[in-house]
């Protein structure tokens, strides 16, 4: 057990994130207590029976007062109202963080309102699923994996080392850099594969010559993997979008040239391209698995190692 | 135990598919001899040590005498000249099948190779995973996966039925279709998905102001799902592409315009049309849970339910 490294945390939003948040802080004792805020009513009384905060506020400007850290876990697009309500409640000295996928957009949003003596840390955790809401947290999505923190310059070098340390007590590996490289690094990868996750998924509901009921029933063929990401909230991705649209456009720009090679080569019958492509792709996902940041077990659309129940399979049979 | 459908099955190829098959023929003994043969010295030499065939021929042309069941397991594009060297000894009354990713140019390389009495019957498992080789098989891969036959008009509808009732004891449910609707519904549920895979990963590493490293490290943003996909056979997806050029490039062009569209909502900050379009990509994920063809349960780059050991942790976080 460590010793609680802030009094009182609050979490304004506790969906995903800001549930594992909660549910990571409690492994380690991190927080002497957690306090709570949410859009709604229902998402706060579900925070509540969860045990993921000890106190809830309809209003998160209620929520902050005393906290000397607070953590917004909200989409994008919502940070920069809710850091004008909130600003005027912070308490001196506080540490204030968010985790958004964008970090320059959120630093034009949230930085103007943040009052002098309150240290105002941009971070980003580079973690998810693809369920979303307050049961979808738990206490181990950030081991192993890494958070970003963009301070702006001159911001508390102990404020910075505070919240490092909180995100490696979180389970989290943490680097620092600029806003504007963070939404670089995500634009490739994380933005531009859910944009492209997306609409493949859109494409395949708008065919005509193949039936959706065909595109669910083979889609073990490579097509449910992108589902998957496709089914991430769709209120954040659109937040992310509008709110990074530089770094997509160009990585949006980039990934066009390159389908348009593998095009041309397709069309040439060049397969001498092709299979150079194909086998420079292979290479990176073994740096992936290297790093620790995926499993090597293959996926087959199961829980790894599980059989399907026989009498599944005798109904199926039929 | 059933009751063996084959005397004895000859396995031109042993890698991730025709290992798989060996694995689940013995699950169900459903043949009473299988033999094989490939490409390679060494892998003949594994499947051997492996058990996958009980005899080992260097040339497929050896393999298939006396066999009433052949299963060609190889790149689409190494069928024809297969074909063309097995034909003279190959039984007669016996059925002729592959598992190719394509299936009209697959027809147009086999069939007229295929003597008089023997009975050619196009087939295709959707199932797989991103590994590679005789090792990567396992007894459980078609359960509950679709396999489709696409047999052109004419062919011998009691091999037909012998070759689905083979599959079904495989552990597949099996659909019957035309070739070239088979291509169709295959370019937008696979070929398409992997050659969009392929493709953001290239972009990945061609990327000057994202360092190959970085893309590495801050996968888990949603690019390492495509690496996994984006890491299977080389071979084998060059020749899809190569044999299935038409119906990807209709997918690819419409793949384009619903890029274009989705480009056009971001540069226009058209937040409406993104969240309608993301909300209706993640209902399509619903349906392939429901069909079975997937698990909800959240992907995060760890095999389900595992926690990082202890100590890895404690190294990770100094």
């Amino acid at each position: 057990m460590t010793q609680a490294m802030f009094e009182r945390v609050a979490l304004i939003g506790v969906g995903l994130i800001g549930s594992s948040i909660s549910h990571a802080m409690r492994r380690r004792g991190l927080a002497k207590e957690i306090v709570g805020s949410a859009r709604t009513k229902a998402t706060l009384a579900t925070a509540l029976s969860l045990g993921l905060i000890d106190k809830g506020y309809e209003r998160a400007a209620e929520a902050v007062k005393g906290a000397d850290l607070v953590i917004l876990s909200v989409p994008v697009g919502a940070c920069g109202p809710l850091a004008a309500e909130i600003a005027p409640h912070l308490s001196a000295g506080a540490i204030l963080t968010d985790v958004g996928s964008v970090k320059e957009a959120v630093v034009r949003d949230i930085a103007p309102h943040v009052p002098a003596g309150v240290h105002f840390v941009p971070g980003h955790p580079i973690a998810g699923t693809e369920q979303s809401g307050p049961e979808a947290g738990f206490a181990e999505l950030f081991d192993g994996r890494w958070t970003i923190l963009t301070p702006e310059p001159g911001t508390d070098a102990v404020a910075v080392e505070k919240l490092k340390a909180f995100w490696t007590a979180l389970g989290s590996k943490v680097e620092i850099m600029n806003a504007q490289h963070h939404d670089m690094v995500l634009a490739i990868t994380s933005h531009l594969p859910h944009l492209i996750a997306y609409n493949i998924v859109n494409t395949a509901e708008h065919l005509q010559r193949v039936t959706e009921k065909e595109v669910i029933k083979f889609s073990a063929g490579g097509f449910r993997d992108f589902t998957r990401i496709a089914a991430s909230d769709p209120t954040m991705w659109r937040d992310v979008f509008l709110n990074n649209k530089e770094a997509v456009m160009e990585m949006l720009r980039r990934f066009s040239d390159d389908l348009a090679e593998l095009k041309r080569a397709i069309e040439a019958a060049d397969g001498d391209t092709l299979f150079r492509r194909f086998t420079e792709a292979r290479d990176i996902r073994r740096g992936i698995i290297a790093a620790g940041q995926d499993t090597p077990a293959p996926d087959f659309g199961r829980v790894h190692g599980s059989q399907p129940a026989p009498e599944t399979e005798s109904g199926a049979r039929k």
